[in-house]
C-alpha cells in the first residue's frame, strides 16, 4: 500500500514537473478537485480524444457525432431522474460544523475493522513462517471471522437503508457504532440529509423568466434529446450510434485521487440505438470492441479486466466496467451499459413528444433500446500517464525516468537537437524542425549536453530524438534515437518523415484493433 | 435589409435541415441562446478548431497550448475586474414586470429615428429619380440633419452616463424620451440597476466551506494564472505564446442572431508574452498574421476588414477587430488586443505572488506585456457556414443549393455511391469506403437517383462524390465529381486517395498563409 501511494505521488509530481497537469488556479492556492491541463497535458488529452473519435466515428459508417451544450433545459434532468435521485447522503457535526458523507463515515469505520484483520494476518504470517496459508487463516480464525461478520452486517444494513431512503436509520447506525467526527472526536450529529450533486445556476435575468438550470452531470442526455433530429436529418437506420465528447460537472463531496474523480471532467460517450430484443448481442459486441480499442494501445492485457455489475442502475438491464490497474488498484475506466428504452421513454413522457423510430424493414415504429459506452477522458489520461511512467535500471548501473506513452498519443513526436550551438548546426536543426512540423508536433532543444536532453525528452515522453552533428552538414544524415530502446541509428534526413510516421501514425495504431 | 433577413433565415433553416445546428433541448421547446452542434456541425467545428490549433501551436515553435478548467478560483474574477465591472444596465417595467437592457431601449429608440431618415431617403430618391445624390441629400436636407443631430445627442449622453456609471441619468433619459415598454406601452419604470453577466454556482456542500464560484466568462484568465507554471516547466523564452480553446459563459440579456451571441460559447485565444515596449510591433505582427489565417480559407478578401478601436478597454493600449461580412452586416469575428501588463499585475496583487519573467538577455526580471488574439469559434463557424451557402443558377436554367465550405473544413470529404443497388456495385462501393475511411471522413449513399444524391451532397457541403458503375467492375475506374465545378472525371480507384488528399489536406491549406 505504501509503495502504491509512493508511486501515485510520483505520478502527480511528474505530471506537474513535465507540464502535464497543474492544480487549477494554483496562484490562488487551488480549487479543490479541479485541475488544468498544461502544455503537454493538453496535447496528450487531445490525442486520446482524437484516437477515440476516429475509432468510434470516422471508422464506423453508422456512428455520427454531436456536440450538445453543457446547459440544457431543466426538465431534461427531471426526466433522467437526476433532480430527484442524484444525491449523496450528508451529515453535519454540530460541534465542528463539518459536513461528511454519511455512507463514507460508515465505510471508513469498516475500513478500520478491515485494518485489524490485516494486522492479524501479518501477526500470524510472522508466527507460522513459510507454512502460513492466508486463505485458510481468513476462513477459520475466529477473531477474523468475527470482524468479517461485523463488517458484513454493517455494510448490508447501510445498503438497505440507502436503498429504502431510510436516512433516519443511517443516522441511527452512525450513533450505534459511536462514529466520531474524524477531526474533532465529537459525536454530536445532525440528521442525515440528501444533497444533490448537480451544480445549479440561474439563466436569464428577467424577474419573471429567469430559470434554474444545471451544469450537465453527464453528456448522455444531450444525445437522447437530440436522437430524433439526428436520425431524421442524418437519415440514419437502426442500428446506429451517436458519439460525443464533452465536459460534465458533479459537485462531489469526496473528490480525491487526483484527476480520477474531479468536479469538472470530460466524458467520451456513445449511445447505440438498436431494435428491442437485440440488446444482449450488442452488449457483447461493444464489450469486446471497446476492450480491443484499449488493447490496441499496447499498455498490457493484464492491466484490464471486466467487472460485471450485479446490482444494476434503474435504467439498465446489463452493465459492465472495463477496469484498469491504476496506481491505487483496479478501478473503473469505462462502462458498457444496456440502458433499455428507459431514457427515451422518460423524455417522451416529460416532453409529450414521440421519440420513435420507424423501422421500414419491420414496417412499424418503436422506441429503440440503447447500448452505451462511456469512458472518462481524464481517467483514460491517468491510466495512460501512470502506466507509462517508469523507472528503468540501465546496463551501466544508472537509472532513467522514462514516460513510455504510446507513440500515437505522445504530445511531442520528435525533438531535434544541434550537437553544438555553432558551425551551422542550429540552422540545419531548425530546417529539419520547419520541415517536420507540417506533419508532427516537433520541438527544438539546444540547452545542456545531448545526454541530458535525451533524459529530459525520455521523461517528457517524446518517442524520437534527432541529433544534428558536423557530419550532417556533409552527408545529410542525422542520428535518430528511440525513446524506448535507446537505440541510435544513422539515417538520411530525407528518410526522417517516413521513419517517424511509421510509429506515430494513428492509422497504424487503429489497425491493431 | 429584408433580403439580409431572408438570407439569414435560410442559413438557420439550412443548418438544421442538414444536421449542422439544432436548438438546444428542442424537445423541451429549447433553451434561449443555447445551441447544439449536430452530426455535421460537430465535424465542421472540430475542423475549424484544429485548423486554428495547427496554425497557432503546431506551426509555431514558441507557442504552446493549455486546457484550463471552466471553474476557477473566484478571486481570479476579482483580479480581472469581472466581479465589479462585467455588468449590463437593466431596467424593469413595473406594470408588465418585464426586464430590459436600458441601453438597448435607448438604442432601439434611436433606430426608429434612423428608420425615419431611411424613409426620407426613399421618398427623395423616388422624387428625383436618376439625378438623386444620396450623400448630398444626407448632408444637406434639414429634416434629416435634425434627426441625425437628435440621434447623436442621445447616444453621446447615453455613452457618457454609462461610462460615469450615472445610472440615474440613464433612467432620466428613458423618461425624457418617453420610451415605453415595447410589449405593453407602459412608461412606469424602476431605477436602472447593474446586472452581472457571470453565471454563479456553489462549489462544495460543507456549511463552512462552500464557495461561490463562476463559470468563466472568458478563457484568457486561465492562461494568465498558469503563465508562470507553463513558462517554467516548458522552459519558454520571451517572446512566447500560450493558446487555448474552450467554453465560456455569459448570461446575456439580449442574446440574438443565432450562434453569433450565445450564452454558452467557445473561444480560441492566444496570449503572447512579450518584453514591455515591444507591443506595437507585435500588435502589428499579430494583426497581419491572423488576417492571413482567415484569408488562407479563400472566403474572399472583400469579406474582411479591420476595425481599430478608438475607445479602449481598461486593460488595453491598442485594439482592433477583424470584422467579417455576416448575413447581417460587418461584425466582429476576432479581436487583437494589446493588453499591457494589466492582467498579470492584477493577479500579482490579488494572489500576493510574483508573476515575473527573468530575461537572461537583459539580466533582469519583469512582468511581461501581453498581446492577445481572441476569436469566437461559434462566430467563425457562422462566418464559414453563412458565406458558403449559395444558391446557384445553372446553365440548364435550373438552380442548385450548394454549401461551398473550404474543402479542408468540410465534415464529409467524400461520398461514395453505387449507381444501382445490385450487380456487385454496392460491394465495390463499400470496399472503396472501407479503404478511404482510414484517411478521410467518408459516407456511403445509395438512396434515390445519382442526380438527387449529388444535390444532397452539394447542400451538405461534401467536396467529392464518387460513383461506382458497371464499368468499374471491369476496369477499376470510377467517376469522381467535384462539388464546386460539378466537373466529372473518370479516374482509377487507386488514384482516389491522392486526388482527394490534394484538395482536403490541412497542410496544403496552411501553406497558403
Amino acid at each position: 500500500m505504501a509503495k502504491q501511494e509512493d508511486q501515485f505521488k510520483k505520478v502527480i509530481s511528474h505530471a506537474k514537473e513535465y507540464g502535464y497537469i497543474f492544480q487549477s488556479s494554483e496562484i490562488y492556492d487551488g480549487l479543490s478537485a479541479v485541475y488544468d491541463y498544461a502544455q503537454n497535458g493538453v496535447e496528450l488529452k487531445k490525442n486520446i480524444r482524437e484516437y477515440w473519435w476516429k475509432a468510434m466515428v470516422q471508422m464506423n459508417e453508422n456512428i455520427v457525432g454531436i456536440d450538445a451544450a453543457i446547459l440544457m433545459h431543466p426538465t431534461t434532468w427531471k426526466a433522467s431522474g437526476h433532480v430527484d435521485a442524484f444525491n449523496d447522503p450528508l451529515i453535519d457535526n454540530k460541534d465542528s460544523k463539518k459536513r461528511y458523507r454519511a455512507d463514507v463515515l460508515v465505510e471508513d469505520y469498516c475500513a478500520k475493522i478491515e485494518a485489524k484483520i490485516d494486522k492479524e494476518v501479518t501477526k500470524a504470517a510472522k508466527r507460522f513462517g513459510e507454512s502460513f496459508d492466508k486463505d485458510q487463516f481468513l476462513s477459520t480464525n475466529p477473531r477474523v471471522l468475527g470482524y468479517q461478520e461485523k463488517i458484513n452486517t454493517i455494510l448490508s444494513r447501510l445498503a438497505r437503508s440507502l436503498e429504502n431512503e431510510d436516512l433516519a436509520d443511517v443516522k441511527a447506525l452512525i450513533e450505534e457504532l459511536e462514529i466520531a467526527d474524524p477531526l474533532t472526536g465529537s459525536k454530536n450529529w445532525t440528521d442525515v440529509k440528501q444533497f444533490n450533486l448537480m451544480f445549479g445556476t440561474q439563466l436569464g435575468a428577467s424577474a419573471d423568466s429567469s430559470m434554474k438550470v444545471y451544469l450537465r452531470p453527464e453528456t448522455a442526455q444531450g444525445i437522447f434529446v437530440n436522437f430524433l433530429n439526428v436520425q431524421k436529418t442524418g437519415r440514419m437506420k437502426i442500428p446506429f450510434g451517436i458519439a460525443q465528447t464533452g465536459k460534465a460537472f458533479r459537485n462531489e463531496i469526496v473528490a480525491r485521487q487526483f484527476i480520477f474523480r474531479m468536479r469538472e471532467f470530460e466524458q467520451m460517450e456513445m449511445q447505440f440505438f438498436i431494435k428491442p430484443g437485440t440488446q444482449k448481442e450488442w452488449y457483447q459486441h461493444w464489450k469486446e470492441t471497446r476492450l480491443k480499442w484499449h488493447l490496441s494501445l499496447g499498455m498490457g492485457e493484464d492491466n484490464y479486466r471486466f467487472h460485471d455489475h450485479e446490482k444494476l442502475a434503474h435504467y439498465a438491464d446489463a452493465a459492465a466496467d472495463i477496469e484498469f490497474k491504476f496506481p491505487f488498484g483496479f478501478k473503473e475506466l469505462e462502462g458498457i451499459h444496456s440502458r433499455t428504452d428507459f431514457d427515451l421513454k422518460a423524455h417522451e413522457e416529460y416532453s409529450g413528444k414521440k421519440l420513435q423510430y420507424f423501422d421500414s424493414d419491420e414496417n412499424k415504429s418503436y422506441v429503440p433500446y440503447v447500448l452505451e459506452t462511456s469512458i472518462g477522458l481524464d481517467r483514460m489520461f491517468l491510466a495512460v500517464f501512470s502506466n507509462s511512467l517508469q523507472e528503468e535500471e540501465l546496463e551501466n548501473g544508472t537509472s532513467r525516468t522514462v514516460l513510455k506513452l504510446p507513440a500515437v498519443l505522445a504530445p511531442t513526436k520528435v525533438a531535434v537537437f544541434p550537437l553544438v550551438n555553432n558551425s551551422g548546426l542550429p540552422e540545419l536543426a531548425r530546417e529539419i524542425v520547419d520541415d517536420l512540423k507540417w506533419d508532427f508536433t516537433v520541438m527544438y532543444e539546444d540547452k545542456d549536453s545531448v545526454g541530458k536532453r535525451y533524459r529530459r525528452q525520455d521523461a517528457a515522453g517524446t518517442p524520437f530524438c534527432v541529433t544534428v552533428d558536423h557530419d550532417s552538414l556533409e552527408d545529410n544524415t542525422v542520428t535518430i534515437r528511440h525513446r524506448d530502446t535507446m537505440e541510435q541509428k544513422r539515417v538520411k534526413i530525407a528518410d526522417l518523415r517516413a521513419i517517424i510516421k511509421e510509429e506515430v501514425d494513428m492509422r497504424a495504431w487503429l489497425m491493431k484493433m
